[in-house]
Order: structure tokens, then sequence, then C-alpha cells
């Protein structure tokens, strides 16, 4: 049944995100915008486990396939044009440590880890079930637990 | 508590999940069974995050235990006696690529990846944790990241 | 947003846990706390995914970070200052067979299996993506799949 797929479920998802992400701007925003951003809160980061903060810098065209217990720190700097899929964890490696940087054209597999104060260069690609503990270079595919190059992206 | 075990939520999924495919054999059962479909695609595949279309081929005996977090793309293809478990993917490797093939008796631990155009024997054990991206022959057990060849079935 | 964060949430979790485990003691307690037990079960097994029976034996100090698809089978034994996250799974490596016993002190990070009848020592870090199946000694980090030793905890 295709009413609601993964990725038409993630569209929704991106939807209330960018809503709630709008209403965080400023106080008076914050103000008018707290029941939506509640509904986002508890729906989305409770319910469905898309637990990812509205105030998460994320560039455009972003994108989320299926989306079931994905959880992103809210430190963590998204480029443009990247998908997350479910399963996925993007964090800090300790308190207080920092959270990862991820570049522009960035696929990021089912199963995935990121953590840790490390930075994913632009045109990635990190393979399902990767635990991705260091910098990722440009151009690159990496996979593994933990995670090491595989093969240039062409 | 056991009113609702993993077991047991497992069993209410399958009910709702054979429901579901009956209502999505023809056009006709489509439109009585729209009600059934639309709960089950909502409830189950969203909020619960069971997320398996009620049209993906299935055999008989199949089992779900807990559930939580399990994504499996449509063309898969699933036999008889196969038992999955949570925070598991069972999909395609890249955009337009083939979906798994799983034979019977297949036992497909908790947190596994299965992804690719690839088949799995029967009578295989896939271990916890698991990433698997190539075949499996029949009658083995494997686990690692990427799964190899652990020991043969008894 | 802040209003329910990862760790609120826990929190909030661990008030539920907590009530519902008290009337599980004995029956007289288990008759009139049968709505709280059914809510529990219901709303934080089902719908949120973090899925830990009431009966299990939890010490104190217990905290769960998120907790989306968090499976702790009912025979695991947790201690003291143990701290658990999301997609992880603590249970049986077989049909019948034993549950880990975890120690006091003990981080466990995202995306990690603990299973089978072994010991996690007390001050013991898990690395995230973890696969455990061997005992992991007192004052160490293990990472990896399976998991090995990486060094001794200062």
């Amino acid at each position: 049944m295709k009413y609601l797929s993964g990725n038409t479920r993630g569209k929704i998802f991106l939807l209330f995100f960018r809503t709630s992400s709008f209403f965080s701007k400023n106080v008076f925003l914050k103000l008018i915008g707290f029941p939506v951003r509640l509904f986002y809160n508890f729906f989305f980061q409770w319910i469905v486990g898309t637990d990812i903060y509205d105030t998460t810098s994320v560039g455009r065209c972003f994108n989320v396939y299926h989306g079931h217990s994905l959880v992103i720190n809210k430190a963590t700097k998204i480029g443009d044009n990247v998908i997350v899929r479910h399963n996925t964890t993007i964090g800090v490696g300790k308190k207080g440590g920092g959270s990862p940087v991820i570049g522009n054209n960035v696929e990021i597999g089912a199963n995935v880890v990121i953590i840790g104060n490390i930075k994913i260069g632009n045109n990635v690609v990190i393979a399902a079930g990767s635990v991705v503990i260091k910098d990722v270079p440009p151009n690159s595919v990496v996979s593994g637990n933990p995670a090491t190059f595989l093969k240039f992206l062409k």
C-alpha cells in the first residue's frame, strides 16, 4: 500500500520539520508557533521516532527515507542534498564532545552511526551498517565497523 | 507485564498484515478494504514502525518478534518459516537495484541489514548485528560486518 | 525544541517504568495497577518503542537516552548507574539461552547489541555500534562487531 510510503512519510515529516524550524527563529514566532512545535516534538520525535530538533542546522533538499529511530544531535551541521534513513544515530561521541559536520551531496544508508567531532566531506556515500568515527574525505564511499575507505565515487 | 509481549505484538501485527494483504489482491477488494489498509499503513508502518508493505511476497509461518524499526522493501521475496526481529533493514543496495530473495527456515537476528540483489538460502541463521551484502549458502550461519560464513547449521 | 528532549523523554519513561514496576510486585498491586501497566505496555513498549518489561531487574539511577527501538529481554539483570540509548538490543542469543548480566556504572552507546549468557563487568563503556557476544572485564572500553577490548577506562 503506497498511501504513505517511506518517501511520502519523509516528505510529510519534512513539511512539519521545516514549519517547526520556522517557528523556532525568534521569541515572537516561538510564542505563536508553540502548538505546532509541541505537536512536532511529540508526534515525530516521540511517536514516529524521527528525533531531529527543529533547531538543527540543515541545508536545502534534505531527505528522510523511512526515518524510524533516527536520532540526530542538535549540534550537528548538515549540508545540502543530504539523505538520511532509519535506525541511524548522528551525535556526540562523549559528553560535551562535538557533533559531526556533514557536507553536501551525502547519502547515508540505514543503520548507520556517525559520532564525534568529525567532518564528512562533500559527495560521500556511507554504506548501510557503517559506524563512522573518523573524518571521511570528499568523493568517497565508506563502509564497515569502524568505517573504512572503500572506493572513490565516480 | 505480558499483556502484549514482543511475540504477542508480532502476532497482532501479522493479523493486520495478512488482512491488509488480502485486501490488496484486486481492485474490488482494494475498494472495500481501504479503511483497513489505511489503518495498517498508519498505525503499524508509521507509529509502531514495523514498515512492511502489505503487497510484499511473504511465505507461510512468517514471524515478527518485537518488530520496532523493521523496514522491508516491497520487492523483497520471503519464503516460509522466516523470523525477523527489530532494528532491521531488508532492501535495495542502490536506487533501482534489486532486493533480497530469502529462502525457507531463515532466522534473522536483531539489528541486521540485508541489502542488494542477493539470495539467502534455505535453513540459514543470520546473527544479530550482521550486515549481509552477499549471497548466503543454504544451511549456514553468518555474522559480522560485512557478514561472513561462521559455521554450518547442524 | 527542548520541551521533551531525549533526556526529558527518558525521565518520563522512567517515571512510568518505575510506577509500572511497583504495581507488578504482588497480586493485589497487579489488580489495582492494571490500567497503569496496560498504559505503560501499550504506549511505551509499542508506540514509543522502549520495550522493557516492568518486571526486569534494574538497579538505581538507571538512565535511558532517547530510547527508540530499545529492546531488553526481561531476564536481563541491570546494575546501578547504567545508561542505555536507542536502537539497542539486550537479550538471549538463542531460544532458551541466558540473558546478559550488566554490572554497575556501565554506559552503553547507541545501536548496540548485547546477547547471550554473558557478564558485563563494573565501570564499562560499550561503544556505539558494538555487537557484544562475550564477557566484558571490569574497567574497560569495548567496540566493534564482534566487540573487542579497546582500552582500559582511566
